[in-house]
């Protein structure tokens, strides 16, 4: 448990993909829901941020804003707002992905943020020394993904496993309560196996499941992984 | 007219505020719509990207982003994307507004996304010089909003009616087509009349009309001014 | 005449290229210096803000930075100043390169604070409306530089003669005065004439100088050209 | 010891200050070497990136650069590349100024950079969490400064004695070698024995000694007081 959300967890990060855009991003929040629902494993959602207020009024899955900016109401003509964001149903929001990437002072400030909004922090981390240093800054989740590894369809959990032990045991020296997910490259549900037998407590994936040909296929099995090597009853 | 949107106009920029976020937002785009079909004026909302799927669905307005990256459909996590705007029912964006500044590539490339999916970009702009610069990237409308005025109740208009007049030259040397409003410091019907006599084709507002006790009866008083000043009638 | 650079202009940019760093960057300025004082041709270069001082001490042809920050003297830790630019001997700046690009109002406010401080401030600009945009804010020198050819060997002069002509026509209706000059993919004195007969009143070099085997040579073909081109005589 | 570096250390951040621009910044430096000098405490300086090489040359104190960036040598215009402060003299680097903040994962690659090419890098941090999170990308040097009190003559040792300790604290949980430095509102003798008593190694100063009537008395009362609170003998 990390807030609301229960390990093992699987988010899927929706991009600016067209696949996850609109109409598409709600048909595949549906799936997930699907998924989550069947298998009674933690599936989350990250859509773009002009979709959130859509996509939670249909699934009741836990759905993260991709970002937030470290800001409170007042002028900021443009940026993204922790009330809006909480009032369009979203539980948290990813921060410092490797393609938002955020000054050290901005991360601390959106993690006391949305602590202060009872709201949830995913923090991504390109390494395991960038994923220590985030994790003093306690947020509630930390996902590490090696941008080299990103889109590549080769999960860090086999091609880098010391990269996912090793951060686990840095991020527990400075946080003991922290949920770790581990991202980039995972395709099939052996990579969610993968990773959890590592220690990891789920997995953040973008492509591997919204660029598939059969994403609630693809979902499925990550989900059935997740309960087996989560120790889970289906 | 510009694009779909026609002059006078009076676009009301919500900023991040929370009198103009959530259901907030919606209660405020129902007003501007009504003053729109009761004076006959075009009035257009720029609310926050969150807010602007559940408010396109309910008010027949213009309604405007305050902001889209200058990017296309792909791996952009946190990013706003031109294609879920206009999938979310707007028409346009603000673009490069002074609490959101933009390299000036990047205003450029916004103006071409926009251009090539249909979308209005409304291109802020902080003095004259600026103003001629960015018109000849080819908007379809330029806001000039003195930055030492926003916020003071003080309309560019009156404390510096030579900026408004000598910015529309300025802006017409280098592109004859562009729509131009003129913005900071307008809270009354007078501030909305005297741009429209300097030459300006409408405002752009915000405290002045979200943070009015009665945004309903500011709206009226400068949809009136707009008539007025205009020739247009009611 | 610019300012106190004639034209025809060679800038030599030196980017943070390894060659032209510390004791190699004054090495090159004293062939850049020799070239200039042979050919009597204005040859100027752009060295890093860290190598200005050492340069501008041995050299006595126009130096320029190659960016300084839209500030005045205060608390800017680890920002570039006018000020000290220009006390260490610099006559101007380079402004918006593709790769150290600047928002639209803070390069408006370094061509002020250039013209304050009587320096020369040379505004790059990826493409004709860029161009154009740019030449509005009024600094004294233009330099055209179509980044997808920079570093390629392919001149725009050859492979886009019509952008150059393009842009100085487009330049030119706003701002008659502004010096152009045209960059990318230069590499020999016919790629420098060529510039010259489309209408740039100089180049902007950086690879095709620096990384040459004998820089000395090229830009001693570049100033031959340059002179014949130009009409100036040896 | 951190490198090269003796403690106590003080450090003068001469930021873009007139005081400590170009012959002013050669001047104040000579101060500072006197004062180093004549009382055996390390005092070191950060001169603005154009006057590093100048005062390297005439002064045999540590120099740091206030910022370099997160590249190699390369396309980078504009940049500041760490090989040309090195060639310059200078010892390291600030990092992350609270007048430069960076991302986190560029500051993780600039302490990599400096390490590799032997120089130090000087991390400032805004309050415990953020310390403790950048001594986890281990740089040899931490500075602790809160913003809130930076040019207030109020020091942190003194206004927020518990931020000191529990800094230094949560620092040595995640990192026993790290050098810690206290900074902002430091402008006399005892805000630096404070500092020093509390379990800091040194002090970053800037406005206390630049904007000085007297800035050399001012370091030999640093001085004194370092080598008091510090157990140094004169």
């Amino acid at each position: 448990m990390s807030g609301e959300v229960e390990t093992p967890l699987i988010i899927v990060n929706f991009k600016t993909y067209l696949e996850a855009t609109g109409q598409r991003a709600l048909k595949l929040a549906k799936k997930a829901e699907k998924v989550s629902r069947e298998k009674g494993v933690s599936v989350a959602i990250a859509p773009q941020c002009v979709d959130l207020a859509i996509v939670t009024k249909e699934v009741d899955i836990p759905v993260f804003a991709q970002h937030i900016d470290p800001i409170y109401a007042g002028s900021h003509t443009g940026h993204v707002l922790v009330d809006a964001v909480k009032e369009a149903g979203a539980v948290g929001t990813l921060v410092n992905h490797s393609e938002r990437q955020l000054k050290v002072s901005d991360i601390n400030r959106i993690i006391e943020i949305t602590r202060e909004k009872g709201l949830i922090s995913v923090v991504c981390a390109n390494n395991p020394n960038i994923s220590m240093a985030v994790a003093a800054l306690k947020p509630e989740i930390i996902a590490i993904e090696p941008p080299e590894l990103i889109g590549t369809g080769i999960p860090v959990s086999k091609a880098k496993p010391e990269v996912v032990t090793g951060t686990i045991k840095l991020v527990r020296e400075v946080n003991s309560e922290v949920t770790v997910l581990c991202g980039a490259g995972i395709t099939c549900g052996e990579d969610v196996a993968a990773a959890l037998r590592l220690g990891a407590q789920g997995v953040l994936v973008a492509s591997g499941v919204v660029k598939a040909k059969d994403p609630y296929n693809v979902l499925l099995e990550f989900a059935q992984a997740a309960i087996e090597a989560g120790g889970l009853e289906n």
